[in-house]
């Protein structure tokens, strides 16, 4: 019978250098790739599997670094990110929009790995597509949840990542 | 405005040799961790993000492996495997429950992991947690879907994998 109950991280193990890559890489992205400019509004320690979202691409970082990154969003700002990412309309639940919204968390996550300046790699995107789910990591691993507010809606970044 | 179109899959790119370990760890995972037997049904390739889960497990690849794998299952399965797993219940939605599944996960991977014989390496679990989520990875990567059955319910195993 193995243990499943892990330590729950403290904020304090948040390594604050390994997450101003990620507001940046989001602005930058964002700015560049859908014309908008992204409000970064003040990060909170996500130590419960509480909020819910429709729609979450997921990315893993392996070698110096290792962890989970994941941008989440409500459905109706899925669809506004990808009409403006694709240039048109893309239905949703289709592979093409998991495809649209999985590009769009590597382009970010992508940008953040090379501002990191580590050996690291990161993983294809996996997309969630589902009314109201939540994304849990392992309770001993940090999670910083960076909410960010655009003209097309609101969606947050989660890093869960650490530097080994 | 990037090509968000990829080119799907085929069945033909998917590499058995890369399959077969997966079985052989659910089967003695299952058998070792909660003594049950698995019966594996016929595997089909996963073209569009069709199959609606409750709970998913995913773990990435990298190294010489590329790629993510996926446990998921619906609400009741879950609810039981986690159970038999931590040794008492476990209530849903929680971190424990979320710990519990992603080390289950963990647990099938890490010995399908040894068993590829490859230079690769393994992400930490995130665990999604909502009533009928659908999972897809980029559609120009192939996915095998493995249908498992046991007498505590029906999961799933999704292989999107490949060596490079």
């Amino acid at each position: 019978m193995p243990t499943v109950t892990a330590t729950p991280a403290k904020a304090s193990q948040i390594d604050t250098k390994l997450i101003l890559p990620f507001i940046n890489s989001v602005k930058s992205v964002l700015k560049m790739m859908l014309g908008v400019e992204t409000k970064i509004e003040r990060p909170r320690v996500k130590s419960v599997p509480g909020t819910e979202y429709d729609y979450s691409g997921i990315i893993s970082f392996s070698g110096n670094i290792v962890g989970t990154v994941v941008l989440s969003c409500k459905k109706d700002t899925a669809i506004k990110l990808v009409e403006r990412f694709a240039g048109s309309e893309v239905p949703p639940d289709t592979s093409d929009f998991a495809d649209a919204l999985g590009e769009l968390t590597n382009m970010i996550t992508g940008a953040a790995k090379k501002d990191l300046g580590a050996a690291a790699s990161i993983s294809v995107p996996t997309v969630i597509m589902g009314k109201g789910h939540m994304v849990a990591r392992p309770s001993d691993v940090p999670c910083l949840v960076i909410p960010c507010v655009t003209e097309l809606g609101e969606f947050a970044v989660e890093i869960s990542i650490k530097t080994v």
